[in-house]
């Protein structure tokens, strides 16, 4: 046992580096509390705060970090009731928001309030996959066919390797295989079950791509050569999907957006166009909607998803039009990754805002996927309708001063 | 005063929203566990950990959460020392990365060991600013074109009155005046100080185009057009900018990269070229790099930062080349916004963790910036030495076969 | 029969119409020059360069042209010889080229001849197809995906009904079908033979539509929904490709490169990955090319393709490296159109410089689709290598001046 | 004098070849015929339709083409007259489109017919440049930096070098200049006049980059660096434009788009917003149009320009909107490259087609601009519209059904 002075100068001078404290210390915590005082001693401040925690940091070491000091505290807010009609989700939900912006909270909430009164959201999943696309580099685009098309031809005995390294995954297809030059793109899909799969479907293609290049004398450059896509905005993901694909939509009357939202339902249409239609056009955007990314991020943190996976789930079109009058408004989310088991999600807090909505753990996923898109439309609708609401507003004024 | 149980009875009943508990409290502590013990009453679980948190939830309900019920509690752990040689940040620093991706730490710590070895990270920032582009609605293009005339020749009027908003925010310019059919989409573009500034921007070009409006009839549809662009992935952020706009860069000695990557300069562009650069070329992405998103994301947690911005910082392009021999690598971030002041930079925990790198509070922003390069680019290095070295060792294994 | 000063009196005066014309005289050459004549009254020169044809015009009324007064002409010029190992064109071939770029032709010259001096390009063509994705509106998304179903459920009702329509064409899948809120987009995949095949995908779509939407009551927004995508650029065909997608490559030795390019395979792959790579992924590109449009678009002209396809043409990626020493080099075109039979290269310049190359008429069309990726090759080379020369030039002079 | 038989003999043989013949000959035709007939000795077929032309040859080797045979023939019909109200052309035009799309011509001028009885087309041209950027590598991110801020500070003397290649070019800004890593890509921006321009800036650049290496010994990699963008799909052309930005736009009375378009403003609006804008962003595609590439390719062809230019030409935003029961209809154009004056212009007949219109030479561009403009309107509007009628037949026949 070295003493904690002494470990603490090691640290100052260099000779002992932050991940070797684990070498000398018994337990976990011990070495988290001389981590965190070595850190002190080269802060501006004290570290009493991500002092203060409750989460098992013996397991967390195991799983979820390196070099801990403690943890960060982010408030959660819960928004709700929220009535959903998906195929998985039935009922009123509160949901667990996690977030330092301002406001965000008491505006999803001012959404769920809106559609829980009209009589819920519809929310469908469309797909439902996790995916890893190595890239494998090949003498020539003649060879690289040749192993395009031995893929195609022994997908039945890439996908049996693959799955004898997970009893969860399942290779559903190997597609699209892109070429570039004498480069091959081949992208692993699978199904990953209630983990976010990432993990799982990267030890899986591993496994494959042994037995790939044993076979074909493929040369793999990279374990994923980025058409998976993970963590990164793209066209293809929006085309072919990504973790769940989900669509949700209500019809609001004209009524009620009057009263709760303070506008109508041709400014929310007009809004929508001009601004997450044209607007993102002519930005070059992927993100033809105001703010998934809010929603999403603030749903990511209370329930231990991966932070990094906000990216791909700012991606997304938000529609709107007058149905008889009445809004029809409904939003696509065509790459969200999701996990209601493993990851970041058995972090005792996390574990217990997944609890809130009776989503945590095996065979919750689905239902967890569309209680995630309809609060995006909650939080949605909610700011366009407070756009198109000063909209109106100003419209008012400019006649007023006529 | 109401009884805890009555409100809880209200609650269930519906005769109550979650917001309306505070009106029956005498304190923020009181109603945030009284709501808590509602949503225990419909949970799967208890909330025992989210209850145990140590900030001040009197000053965070003023200005980051409503209907709070507590806090979550990640991870976070510290990697260093990081050597950074840049125009403001210049020394060693230790990193705070709050995130449950196991792994992450370990891999960027690896990149902070080979850098400081190597005599650390040159970083410099190209450009700071905050943009907000409402969309504006004329009744002709020739009446739109009247409007952005105007804007032009009378951009001081403007930015006066934007900057009476303001103690710190300036209007630096706005441009580009996008016009689309007959809508207009003015990019107001601000330096913000030390506050990220979203907050500040929307508020002052508020005021800008209530002047527009009464000179001109605009007629503004919505406060944000989608040309901002914010939260969301933008090929015009690429171009022109939003946040930080920064670059890191190093020269890692062929030796370094042997001993510490286990591979070779050479196969490490090689890995950009095929995944950073074609990979994302094909799969039509805006993210030509490995995993941005993963330390703008950790970093982001740890400090307060708005974690939907995380879709902007996932953008930007990875270099690299062999530079006489030696690993020529570096990291452009066209879009990256930050704060050291104001949002979530205030949670006790976000503070200390700024503490750490000595960057919280006013002035600060430039050096917090780069040192968020920096790890970025650590981040970044230790992935594709990583890929690189799978592939090399599988060169090797494909050598040994025959 | 009406007197042809009296036509065109009624054409000044408004009375007639220009499509028209045709109803009062005997056969289409007089139509032809009375409406040139007419034209030529309000015009500020003659057209009789216009009036200098030798084609069929009769011919080109009825599938061609409307209101025609002539044709223009476009020089064409030849390169070659061009030496191409491909699967279908194998040997060495004269491409015709139509352009009024000075200096086109040469350049491809220049790369024609250092490739035949180097043994050929590698073609293959990856997949070839053309598509028409309709836009069908669902009463909710429920409805939306019901209608998914059943178009994967009845497939083969759907061929048989697509393919009733067409002695060429086969509905190949039906894929991608996207849903985006009530929207579905699904996509119609065809082989087509040797015509590009628009027209006929359009007719055999449109009658699958029909019976869609007798069975599912889908409603049929518009017959094309722009997922197709025709004749703008998109990352969905990047991805999934469109007409012939096809790989060129080939193998310069180094010595060739400095003789014949005056530069170095380093130089040509320092300016493929500064300019078409890195350049094009921060200017928001889908061209990750110097100028593919401009072969494309020249042999376009030569050869009757639609100049409207040129658009698809100018997407694709170029990739250059070192291999032992010589440059590797390749063009990957996703998305090129092509047709030898019907529409545009029936003209007889068309089919006479479809005929140099041995490619008109059924049976053909891969033939041509490999020449044509060679062609591109060949021009991308030859710029690359002119740039690079450029950039040694003046390294040298840099050299120099030290 | 060598003998024709000879000439022929020798390029069969190998020792000539076809860019030599001119060395042997007294006149430029004489080459074209022994060219053209040592083509058609390899040729399926002969080559008597590209030898029937009638422009100067002579001319046309000087500027246009190497290696002639003759010219292809494309048919041009006319559309009008068309009304356009534009800044610079006012009154009716006829259109001359060169195609061999059938039904193109007819469906523009069904167009032209809507929007002349309408009264007329809006037109205006937004901003007018033409760019080249280079990529230029410095040693380091700090020296890119101070190059950058190098061309800031002596912009004035690089605006004089620039213009000392030229008569007629104007260096207008230097703007964006982009950093990645530690390229540099440099953005000059210039008016030409009536010119296309490309040659013009490519020239002037060049002079510029001189002066940019002599005094930062800044490294050019290559004169181009993809940021102008030229010919190549790109979100950076669409946010900033290149050649002319144009908009065009009508209102047109229910009344007519019923009689003459046989559907709604409404149908009319649908569509626009199911196909143009969510469709194509669902597809990642720069072209949320039908079809401005049609109408671009078509004029570009009769008229002399670029064809390679189509490409940009096909980017662009169609809005749609009923207004007062009425419908608005605006085409936005942000990049097309246009020439009276030089390049592909002197043709003649090119030349005879810019007659037309009366905009052949000096001092015309503007006013052809908006020519452009008003005729991709046209085209898309007719094409808007029959989408739109079909979809209004096929919804009353599903009436008929019930």
């Amino acid at each position: 046992m070295v003493d904690k002075n002494e470990i603490i100068k090691k640290l100052s001078s260099g000779d002992m580096k932050l991940h070797e404290i684990e070498k000398f210390t018994s337990n976990v915590k011990e070495s988290v509390d001389i981590r965190r005082e070595y850190i002190e001693t080269i802060s501006a401040g004290s570290l009493d705060n991500v002092a203060h925690y409750s989460l098992d940091m013996e397991e967390a070491v195991k799983k979820n970090i390196e070099n801990p000091v403690g943890t960060i505290q982010i408030p959660v807010g819960v928004a709700g009731p929220l009535k959903v009609q998906g195929e998985y989700a039935k009922g009123d939900f509160y949901v667990p928001l996690a977030t330092s912006e301002g406001a965000l909270v008491a505006s999803v909430n001012r959404g769920c309030s809106l559609i829980t009164q009209a009589g819920g959201v519809t929310t469908r999943i469309i797909s439902d996959k996790m995916t890893r696309a190595p890239v494998i580099k090949a003498e020539s685009v003649i060879k690289a066919l040749e192993i395009k098309t031995w893929i195609e031809d022994n997908f039945h005995i890439l996908k049996e390797t693959a799955e004898s390294t997970t009893s969860h995954g399942k290779l559903l297809k190997i597609d699209p295989i892109l070429v570039v030059g004498s480069y091959l793109y081949p992208r692993f899909v699978y199904s990953t079950g209630d983990s976010m799969g990432m993990n799982m479907v990267t030890i899986a293609t591993e496994k494959a791509l042994d037995l790939l290049q044993k076979k074909t004398g493929a040369h793999v450059v990279a374990l994923s050569g980025n058409v998976c896509v993970d963590k990164k905005p793209s066209a293809l993901n929006m085309v072919e999907g990504r973790g769940k694909t989900m669509i949700a939509e209500i019809v609001i009357p004209a009524e009620m957006v009057k009263q709760k939202l303070k506008t109508t339902p041709q400014a929310v249409v007009e809004v929508n166009v001009a601004k997450n239609l044209v607007g993102s056009a002519i930005a070059g955007s992927m993100g033809f909607n105001a703010h998934y990314a809010n929603m999403i991020g603030a749903l990511f943190l209370a329930t231990g998803q991966d932070e990094a996976h906000v990216v791909e789930g700012s991606m997304g079109i938000t529609t709107a039009e007058e149905q008889n009058g009445d809004l029809y408004f409904a939003v696509t989310l065509p790459d969200v990754p999701l996990a209601t088991f493993g990851g970041g999600t058995r972090l005792e807090t996390a574990r217990e805002c997944l609890e809130i909505m009776d989503v945590y753990g095996a065979g919750k996923v689905q239902k967890f996927a569309e209680i995630v898109a309809a609060t995006v439309l909650a939080g949605e609708l909610s700011l366009l309708g407070a756009l198109a609401s000063g909209h109106l507003a100003r419209a008012h004024k400019d006649l007023g001063r006529g």
